[in-house]
C-alpha cells in the first residue's frame, strides 16, 4: 500500500534497522504512513546474537501477528537457579525462583538470536512493499524549528548519501578486537539459515553507489545505536557512567556436567567471580562471565586484546568448578564494560525522536537493551501515525519523552543495583560487609523479574492517562497535563479495582459471542492504530444494565458521537474507534443482536461485524476466563475503559457516562469535518 | 538432501498432488527417502475450497511442525446448533452441542481452505528440495510381480508424459456444469493470496511439454482421485452406491439476521429439506442445502445444468425462513450427489498402493474426506520409509490395507446413516415413522463427533499392534499376524488402563527434566520415521523403581540391544529408536544425571541430550498435566510403551521387560550388521 514517494517526500524517515527502527517502521506500516528506513551498514549484523524477550515483547509481537513465531523459535526459561559457595567455598545450588512470574502474561520470557527477531519485522513490513534500505547513510540534519509546529509542513532536510559496497560492510566491532576464526559478532552463525536475500541485496548495492539525496521529511526517528548520528546533530548528550566490571560473553554448545544449564543460573563462587548462565535456541548456552583479573588492574581500561574465548572459558571453568565445561563449537563470543546512561532528550520540537541505544546503554545482562529499545518505539509510532494522519493534534508527541525517559531512568536504577549485586564477591557471612548479601540478592532478582517483564511499566498522568496525581512527577519531568480545564475528567479506579490506569491491560480469556471462540483478550487488541473503548456492559440479565447498554449504544452510535467526529466520513466504522462489548451473562442466553449496532457494525459486502462483542463465560476447552473477577468489575456494576492503540489503559469510568468519553477524545483529537476537506484539497494540490 | 534421480530410478514415485499425495511426499521428505510427486494438472485446483479438519489431522500436521499453521488460519468451530420445526412447523434452535468432545484432543475442529492446507505441505517439502512435478502424466504401468518380495528390486516400470501446457489446464469440474462468472471452484478465490509461485510454474511447463520419461520405481502411490488411474490399470474397484440426494453447496459472506450463522448448524425445515451451516475463515460461511426439488424427481440423475447459485440460495431461504439470507459475495460454489463407494483393494503385491479418494468416496457434510485420505497416507508412509530404508521388512506394509480399509468401511457405514438422517424430512410426531428423528438425529451427531474427530481409530491387532483377538476379524480380513509363533508376545493393557493399544496416544502436558519447560506429549512425538520406547519409569523415589529403570535402561543400552542391532552403525543414536523417560517424582529432586545413559545420549558436538527425560510434575504457568493419572499408570508400578512412529500405541508391558520389547522388534526388524555392508556394496555398484 505504500509507494516510496519519489518527490523527495516522505513522512516519516527512520534512521537505523535494528529492533527499534524496525519496530517503528512495522508501526508505521500497520497504520498505513509512508515511511522510508535507512540503515548504513549493507547487511544485518549481528553484534550480540542473542536476546532475551520479555514477556511484555512478546505480546508486542503478538498484536502485530508474528508473537508465535518467536514463541515458537526461542527458548524458553521457566526457572532461575541461584548457585552460591557453602561453609566449604564450594557451589551449590541454594534457590530456584520461577523465571516469570506466575499469572502476569500469557507469555513467558524467552531467548532468541537477535538476526531471527529482525526477520519478523521485515516479513511483516514485507507484506505491504516496506523494505529495509541498506547502505544508505545520513549526512546532514536540519530542522525549520518555525515550521515545527505546522501539521501539513515537512521540516526537517536530511541529506542521505548511499554507500558503496566496501562502504557498507561492516568493520569489526569495537566490543571484540580479537580476529580469531571464531565468529566474534561480526559473521553469520551458521545455525541461521534465513539471510540470503540480504546477501543478494548486499551484491546489489553498487547499482545506486555513492549518490546523494536530499528529502524532506515531516518526522525523523533516531535509531541508530548508542554511537547515534542522529543525537549527536542535535547536540543531546548521554548521561551517566561506565563501572570497572568487564565481562565476557561465549555462546557455546556447552560439554559440562553442571545439571542446570539448561535453566538460567546465577552463579556466585566464592572468590573466582560470577557467571550467569542463559539457555539459549539450538542446544547453545550463553554464559556471562566475571572476568576477575580485569578488577584486579583497578578500574583501568583493560587491554581487551587480551581476551580470547579460551581466556574467558577458564574463567567459567573456575568459576563452575567442582563442575566441569567446555566446548567443541562456539557460535560468538565478545567482552563488554558495564555502562548506564540515559539521554538528556528523547525528541526536537517533537519532530525528530530518539529511540533505543540512542538514548540509554546499560548491561546486558538483565535482557533488557533490546526490549525498552523496541517498546520505546512501540510508544511513539502510534502517536506520530495518527498525528501524520490528522486524527490527533501534535500535543499527544510530548508524552513519549515523559513516558519513555521515564522508563530509560527506571531501567538504569535498576541495572544499577542488579549489575553490583551480581558482579560483587558474595558476604562469607552476615559480618562480612564487603561482601553481597545472597538473601538481597536473591530478593534483587525475584523483584527484577517484574520489572523485566516490561508488564511493570506505569506510564503517569497525562492528556491521554486519566488518572490522579502530578504530571511532571510522574513523567520525566516534561508537562503534559491537559491545558484546557474545560476538558478535565477523572478516572473512576475503583470500578475496574484491579486494572491499573497507565499500565498495559492484562490479559485473560473471553468468548466470542457470534461463534463461542475462546481468545485471550489481547490477541484482540491488534496492533492497528485504533483506540479503543471497551464497554463492561455487565450482566444483562439485569435490567439496570440492559439500559446502560443502551444508553451508552444510543450515545456512541449518534451522528454527533465523537466516534462519528473523528473519523473520516470515507474511512471504515471502525478505523479510528474500536467498540467492543465485554458482557458477564450467560453465552447462550443472548445473541449479538440484543446489542446496540455501534457493537456489531454493518457493512453492505460483509453484513454485521460478529467479532466485537464477547463475553465472560466458560468455554467448552479451555475453561473460564473470569474476566471480570481479574478486572475487578462488579457484573451489577460494569464500567467502560480507554485503552491506547497500545493497549495502555487511559481511563476508567462508568459504562454510561458518554459525556466524559468525549471529552477525554476531544483533549487531543481533531474533528474530521474540517480536517477531511484540507485533505482532499492537499491531495488535489499534491498531484 | 533429497535429490532427484537422474538415472530413471526412483524410490517412491507419488501419482497425484491432493491431500494424500502432499501427505506422502511430505513422509517421505522428512524421513529422507528419495521420492518424485507428480500431478497431471498444471496447477493446484480449488474444486471443493473448504475442508473441515479433524483434531486428529492437526496433531499430524503438528507432528510435521505446520499444525500452528493451519490452527491460526482456520475457523474454529467450537458449537453445533440443531435447529428443528417447532409445533407450528418454524425452525428454532432445539439444541447446542458441543462441536468437538471436550478433552479428546489439543486441537478442535476446524475449517480451512484446501488451497491453504495444500500450501503448508508445499511449503514443508520445498525445506529440503522436492516439489511437485505439474503437468506431467502416468501413462504406463507395469508391475513385475516376480520381483515384489525382493527388497532391492524396481519392479514397478511407469511411463510419464509431460504435458503441453493446454493439456495441463484444468478443464470445468464435472461437479459443476455452469459457467457462470462466479468462482465455481475452478478459479482461485480471491481470498487466498499464496499462489504466485504455481502461477510461474505454469508458464514454464512447456520447456518440457510433450517429453516422455521411462522411471523405475520400487513402490508407487496412486492418490489420484476418485477417477484414478492408477486404480484403473490395476483393474480394481470400488465398490458401494449412489444416493438420490442431491445437495448444493455456497461459499458466501452472508447478510443474515439468523442468529447463528458463526456457529455450525443443522437445520431441518418441517418441509423444505435441510441446510449444514459451516462457518469458515475470512467471514465465508459454507452452506451445504438440499435441492429438494431433485428428489421429486424420483432418483433420475438431476440435470445439473438447472443448478444456480440463483436456486441454491432460494432452497437456503426457503429453508431458513423466517430468517433471511443473502449475499453480494459468493466465493465459490458447486453441487454433488451423494455416492459411497470403499475400493475392493488398497494394494497390488504392496508394491503399488491406493489412497484417499482413489478407494474412498463418500459424502462431503461430514468433514472426512479429506481428513481420512491424509492419513491414509500418514498410515503408508513410515512403512513403505522403513523398508526402503532397510530398517524393516516387507511384512509391516500389509497393515496398510488392514488398517486404512477397515478405517474406510467404517467411514462409509457412518456417513450411510449419518447422511440419511441429515437429508430425511424431520418427524411431525412419534407416530410418524417415515420422518426422521430428531432425538436420533442428535445422538447421531454426538456419536458422529467422536468418530469425525479422527481420534477413535483403532487399529486392529497384528505384528505392529500387541493385542487381544483375531487379526483378520479387527482389520479388513487380511492377514496381519504375527508369523513365527517363537516371536509371538502379549502386551498387559491393565499397566495403563486409560491407553487403547492400537489408538493413537492421547497427549497431556508433561514437563522436560532439564529445563522445567511443559510440552503437550504429542509434540515431542515428530513425525520423522523413529519408533519410540517410552518407559514410564514412576515414581523414583520409590528403590523398586530405581532399580527397574537401572534394569531397562542397562539392557537398552548393552551392545547386543535390540536399539544397537537394528540402528545403522553409522547413523546417530536415536536414529531408529528414540528411548523417552517419563518419571512421576518431583522434578526438583532429580537431574538428568540420575537417568541411565540411553535416556540421555552423548554426542561428541552436543554434548548430552536434554530431551529425552520428562517429568510429570507442576508446571510454573501451564498446571498440571497428570499424565500417569490420565493414562492410568500406577507410580508404584509404571510401565514401558511401545509407539509406532504415527503415534498409534503398538504395546504396553512392564518397565523391565526388556526381552519382549526385543521380541516385538525382532518380529520385523533388520539387522544391520548384515544390512550394512549389503548397502554399502550396493551403493559402490550403483556409482
Amino acid at each position: 500500500m505504500i509507494t516510496k514517494n519519489t518527490t523527495g517526500q516522505v513522512d516519516v524517515l527512520i534512521v537505523g534497522a535494528g529492533p527499534a527502527g524496525l519496530m517503528m517502521a512495522t508501526w508505521m506500516n500497520a497504520c498505513g504512513i509512508n515511511t522510508r528506513i535507512v540503515d548504513k551498514r549493507g547487511t544485518k549484523i549481528f553484534n550480540g546474537q542473542a536476546d532475551g524477550l520479555q514477556c511484555r515483547t512478546l505480546e508486542i509481537f503478538d498484536s502485530f501477528d508474528f508473537g508465535h513465531r518467536a514463541w515458537r523459535d526461542s527458548n524458553h526459561m521457566l526457572e532461575i537457579c541461584l548457585w552460591n559457595p557453602n561453609s566449604e567455598g564450594v557451589i551449590q545450588r541454594s534457590d530456584r525462583i520461577a523465571d516469570t512470574i506466575p499469572g502476569i502474561s500469557r507469555f513467558q520470557q524467552c531467548v532468541l538470536h537477535q538476526g531471527r527477531i529482525e526477520r519478523y519485522f521485515l516479513d511483516a513490513m514485507s507484506k505491504t512493499g516496506i523494505s529495509v534500505e541498506r547502505g544508505v547513510m545520513p549526512t546532514k540534519l536540519e530542522l525549520d524549528e518555525s515550521l515545527a509546529e505546522d501539521p501539513d509542513a515537512y521540516p526537517i532536510t536530511i541529506t542521505l548519501r548511499h554507500l558503496s559496497e566496501e562502504e557498507a560492510t561492516p568493520k569489526q566491532s569495537a566490543t571484540s578486537a580479537n580476529g580469531a576464526a571464531i565468529e566474534d559478532g561480526l559473521f553469520r552463525s551458521n545455525m541461521a539459515a534465513d539471510d540470503t536475500e540480504d546477501m543478494i541485496r548486499k551484491a546489489e548495492l553498487n547499482n545506486k553507489a555513492n549518490t546523494v539525496e536530499v528529502v524532506k521529511a515531516k518526522y525523523v526517528l533516531g535509531a541508530d545505536g548508542a554511537h547515534s548520528w542522529v543525537r549527536n546533530q542535535l547536540g543531546f548528550k548521554l548521561e551517566g557512567e561506565s563501572t570497572d566490571y568487564i565481562w565476557g560473553v561465549l555462546d557455546i554448545i556447552p560439554i559440562t556436567d553442571f545439571p542446570d544449564i539448561r535453566m538460567r543460573c546465577a552463579i556466585h563462587s566464592a572468590s573466582s567471580g560470577s557467571v550467569m548462565v542463559i539457555p539459549r535456541e539450538n542446544k547453545l548456552v550463553r554464559l556471562y562471565i566475571q572476568l576477575t583479573t580485569t578488577n584486579a588492574e583497578g578500574g583501568q581500561k583493560f587491554d581487551r586484546s587480551k581476551i580470547t574465548p579460551e581466556f574467558i572459558l577458564a574463567s567459567a571453568q573456575k568459576i563452575m568448578a567442582p563442575y566441569k565445561i567446555t566446548y567443541r563449537y562456539c557460535d560468538w563470543w565478545t567482552a563488554y564494560q558495564i555502562g548506564q546512561r540515559v539521554g538528556t532528550n528523547f525528541s526536537a520540537q517533537e519532530r525528530i525522536f530518539l529511540a533505543g541505544d540512542a538514548v540509554h546503554t546499560h548491561s546486558p545482562k538483565a535482557g533488557q537493551g533490546m526490549n525498552v529499545s523496541m517498546q520505546d518505539a512501540y510508544n511513539l509510532g502510534w502517536k506520530v501515525a495518527s498525528v501524520v494522519k490528522g486524527h490527533s493534534d501534535r500535543s499527544i508527541l510530548k508524552t513519549y519523552q515523559s513516558e519513555r525517559r521515564r522508563v530509560a531512568q527506571d531501567l538504569i536504577a535498576f541495572d544499577h543495583k542488579f549489575s553490583r549485586l551480581f558482579s560483587g564477591r558474595p558476604a562469607k557471612d552476615v559480618m562480612d560487609e564487603e561482601g553481597i548479601s545472597m538473601a538481597e540478592f536473591k530478593l534483587a532478582f525475584e523483584k527484577g523479574n517484574l520489572f523485566a517483564s516490561g508488564t511493570a511499566v506505569d506510564y503517569g498522568k497525562s492528556l491521554i492517562v486519566v488518572k490522579e496525581g502530578d504530571a511532571a512527577e510522574q513523567g520525566d519531568g516534561s508537562d503534559v497535563a491537559t491545558k484546557d480545564k474545560s476538558l478535565q475528567i477523572s478516572s473512576n479506579q475503583a470500578l475496574a479495582s484491579k486494572l491499573d490506569i497507565g499500565m498495559r491491560i492484562p490479559s485473560f480469556k473471553v468468548l466470542s459471542q457470534a461463534d463461542a471462540r475462546p481468545w485471550h483478550f489481547q490477541e484482540l487488541l491488534k496492533s492497528n492504530g485504533t483506540w479503543r473503548v471497551i464497554v463492561f456492559a455487565g450482566n444483562l440479565g439485569s435490567p439496570q444494565q440492559t439500559e446502560k447498554l443502551a444508553t451508552i449504544g444510543k450515545a456512541l452510535g449518534a451522528s454527533d458521537s465523537f466516534v462519528r467526529r473523528f473519523t473520516p466520513k470515507t474511512s471504515k466504522a471502525d478505523s479510528v474507534f474500536e467498540i467492543l462489548a465485554v458482557h458477564s451473562g450467560r453465552r447462550q442466553h443472548t445473541t449479538i443482536f440484543d446489542f446496540p449496532e455501534v457493537f456489531r457494525n454493518f457493512d453492505e459486502r460483509d453484513g454485521w461485524d460478529y467479532s466485537k462483542i464477547l463475553v465472560d463465560d466458560q468455554s467448552y476447552h479451555e475453561g473460564h476466563g473470569h474476566i471480570y473477577d481479574n478486572y475487578g468489575i462488579d457484573p451489577e456494576q460494569g464500567c467502560a475503559v480507554i485503552l491506547r492503540p497500545d493497549q495502555y489503559i487511559s481511563y476508567i469510568g462508568p459504562v454510561d457516562d458518554y459525556d466524559t468519553l468525549d471529552k477525554f477524545f476531544s483533549g487531543f483529537m481533531i474533528s474530521q469535518n474540517s480536517v477531511e476537506a484540507t485533505e482532499k484539497s492537499k491531495a488535489e494540490m499534491s498531484q
